[in-house]
């Protein structure tokens, strides 16, 4: 190790730590922060975005960098993490501070509103910051495609996926494209055919669905003294090292809603509790990348919970938390619920036969948006139509429509994409461990997840951001990302 | 205005939006933060920290500095607010980076370590973490002591008082040591002869104190939408422009100690929502030192909510809130429970004649841990032969005695003779607002905070930190700071 790669180490732990400090000002804005916090929220997090940046750009850290590239390194954690130095410097040097401060800025502004309007369906209020938010992110695409020499869309996405271009998104999404319809109209008959579920009388508390929720992040072993579970408008994961942070929101008139959020969060949250604790504070001891985290919430949520296994054991769980009785609880009607196909509005709510199909309204949408093919006020408009198109159901407002989603107001674009990739790689990956550890169902059907964990920690988690998405594939499942084993949990889940 | 001036007014932005993030996570780490997040909140914290210190001995701005201070301002605003831009960067500039970020890891570690201490009466496992703190805090103490030409305690008090100088404290409080113990004398008497007060019966559930508490916020004039109500192991208030926090915890069998510390910090936050919004982001535009910030905590829990006329108003909504029958929630009851005098072993929950007492032993206490006469080993015995000599009473465990408070775990040397000297100028505000405003106590008397408030907005929280304490107090009251009005105080509430 020369020292110039120690002082690199010791820099980007200081950065990760600024992150960090960013990440739970975040968490706080979407929690519990007061509307009158904005602006100055909103300067917080301009004033670290700035500092990161300003540490990225010092020629200083350019010259360390090139004088650790020099040495062949042997450790291949630390030739990773040294290459993900390396990827970061690229992103940070690719724009100008101006740029990044007024981008924060504006993403801060656009939250705010975003968090107003979507209660009221109001897309005219939040139109004004949305469009600075596009305006700025054009820009943002357009400096770093002259750094990395690929196309706008694709320099976003890297930050999210960056094994996997757009092109081949569009052969994997291609692929679904042609197999889901039919898929889906084979299931609808197939449905059709069965018992029809049916919902538990409600009203069922927030409270008392936040200690379910609790209950069951800890029966998936998810570890409450290194994170907890709140409430947001949009369930997301974030935190720090040992301080992980789920959220989800409570309808109380539908805790199946909630109740997978929190599996699905769970999932997310075990992925960082699982991160490599010898490399925390370090670029190779973070998530590989989105694809990967959204497996891992994918899989424990849609591959894991909605089982026939894990709702025998967890049936008769919710319905002693949420002072249930009658038929409507029962462990069959539960899983019939919580495989139940039907078009609808909201993604996060969405079944995963329809999910790819808002994923991909979502991704030729926001390439529209950078390519500028896309104006931000005909965003309504063109949501409307994909939506009918492509679901086949048209949303009757704006807040179970384009405003249904924070990633835009908050300038993620270019991460949508990962949802569905993580899907297919989630379904891989759960055939793979079904396959390598065949009592892990067992497991499950006794609530208990540790074989199912354990595989997970030494083919993923334990990772860290060493391998790609294709190559972690491949060396877990034995093949890169593809849709098949997707295709076939439909088969098999929906028709089998 | 020169632009000089200007590029400090946008730098000293930047640096307290860096501060106010700290500040939040530090709220953060006191009120929800798992166990396991430790360790990662210390790292955020000290690359903070270590990031407004770079900014600060940044010769760029020492030059800003001499540029602007060459020119004479005529603004009164602008001219203090370059005033105190000069006294932080003296502070920052008297330390060296590496003292700034061991002392912060440091700090983080003992509050770490007393959180867990303080429940378990444990200070030899404390001890460790409190030692570094105290050695680090003297070379601080050293360090600005050289640079200011000070003492080294008074270097620290400089912090949070700056008008008011060590000998300065020892006139005031020699006054209040020779006053007090008779005065004390005299009420255990007086009070001997009179009814004695009873304590509502329990349990209290925490939920429903803290909607009591909320309720008197608001009717002290807390703006909900720009603050909010929390818990934590030691009450205290922090937060940003329009994002004011307050904490309280709650004691299930004595509803009053909670009650009475959300009135406390309530008054911390009026005022800290009451700051010029003109200036708010620059030094001007904050609370002015702690003396003052303790007035107004002081003003509104002891001066303004144990009146009779406050809990004549108050008493029924308590009794309605928690559920409560009986004579003990008469409102002549309550107020005797409100100003009843007793030694105890909890500063925070101390009545105001025996509060003074509880300083001066920290104040001696901390003097002699600076100096090094005190050895920190050596806290628990000196700590218990001083509660002993000054309060009459000697703690059965550390729990209850050197390890209840917060302050010292944290860095603050220096800080706690404010709180005392705060007292002093709740009583003279209070004293002036009640014979320039004579019908403000009929509003108190009907739960109507608007016209002290208004006065306090005028003479105080919207002045920043435009004046000195001292200055402030002529303006206000026409005198300095004296022991006078507080000393009439205790003679007419206790003995009139």
């Amino acid at each position: 190790m020369t020292a110039a790669y120690q002082e690199l180490e010791r820099r980007f732990a200081h950065l990760a730590a600024l992150d960090k400090a960013q990440e739970m000002l975040h968490w706080d804005r979407e929690t519990i922060m007061p509307p009158g916090g904005a602006a100055a929220r909103g300067e917080q997090l301009a004033a670290l975005g700035l500092v990161v940046h300003e540490k990225m750009v010092d020629p200083g850290l350019s010259d360390l960098l090139d004088q650790a590239e020099e040495r062949a390194i042997q450790d291949p954690w630390q030739a990773a993490n040294l290459l993900l130095m390396r990827r970061e410097w690229r992103h940070a040097n690719a724009l100008d501070a101006d740029l990044v401060e007024a981008s924060s800025r504006a993403t801060s502004r656009a939250v705010e509103s975003w968090l107003e309007a979507r209660p009221n369906s109001d897309f005219s209020s939040f139109l004004p910051s949305f469009r600075e938010v596009v305006r700025l992110t054009r820009e943002i695409a357009q400096a770093k495609a002259e750094a990395f020499g690929v196309t706008p869309y694709d320099a976003l996405l890297e930050r999210f996926e960056p094994s996997i271009t757009g092109d081949e998104i569009d052969v994997l999404f291609g692929r679904l494209a042609a197999v889901l319809p039919g898929l889906r109209d084979r299931i609808l008959e197939r449905q059709a055919s069965q018992p029809q579920p049916r919902l538990p009388d409600g009203p069922f508390p927030a409270d008392r669905q936040k200690a379910l929720g609790e209950r069951l992040m800890a029966l998936a072993g998810f570890d409450t003294d290194r994170g907890r579970l709140d409430v947001s408008a949009h369930p997301f994961t974030s935190g720090a090292p040992g301080d992980i942070r789920i959220t989800t929101r409570f309808d109380e008139a539908d805790f199946t809603s909630s109740v997978m959020a929190v599996m699905h969060e769970t999932g997310h949250g075990l992925y960082e509790q699982g991160l490599p604790g010898d490399w925390q504070f370090q670029p190779v001891g973070s998530a590989a990348n989105m694809t990967v985290h959204e497996s891992q919430s994918l899989l424990i949520e849609m591959q894991a919970s909605r089982t026939p296994e894990f709702l025998s054991h967890v049936a008769p769980l919710m319905c002693d938390a949420l002072g249930g009785e009658g038929e409507a609880w029962e462990a069959g009607n539960l899983h019939r619920l919580a495989i139940h196909v039907a078009a609808g509005f909201i993604r996060v709510d969405a079944d995963e036969v329809h999910y790819p199909l808002h994923i991909m309204l979502r991704t030729r949408m926001e390439r529209d948006l950078i390519s500028g093919a896309l104006d931000p006020s005909d965003v309504p408009e063109v949501w409307n139509a994909g939506m009918t198109e492509l679901v086949g159901i048209t949303p009757g407002d704006d807040g179970i429509g384009c405003l249904q989603d924070i990633h835009w107001a908050s300038g993620l674009f270019g991460y949508f994409p990962t949802y569905s990739l993580g899907a297919l790689a989630a379904a891989q990956l759960f055939r793979a461990v079904r396959e390598q550890v065949p009592q892990m169902m067992t497991g499950l059907a006794n609530g208990d997840f540790s074989l199912l964990l354990a595989w997970l920690r030494e083919n993923v988690h334990g990772k860290g951001a060493l391998l790609s998405t294709q190559e972690l594939l491949r060396q877990a499942t034995g093949a890169p990302l593809g849709t098949q084993a997707f295709e076939a949990h439909l088969e098999q889940r929906y028709l089998g």
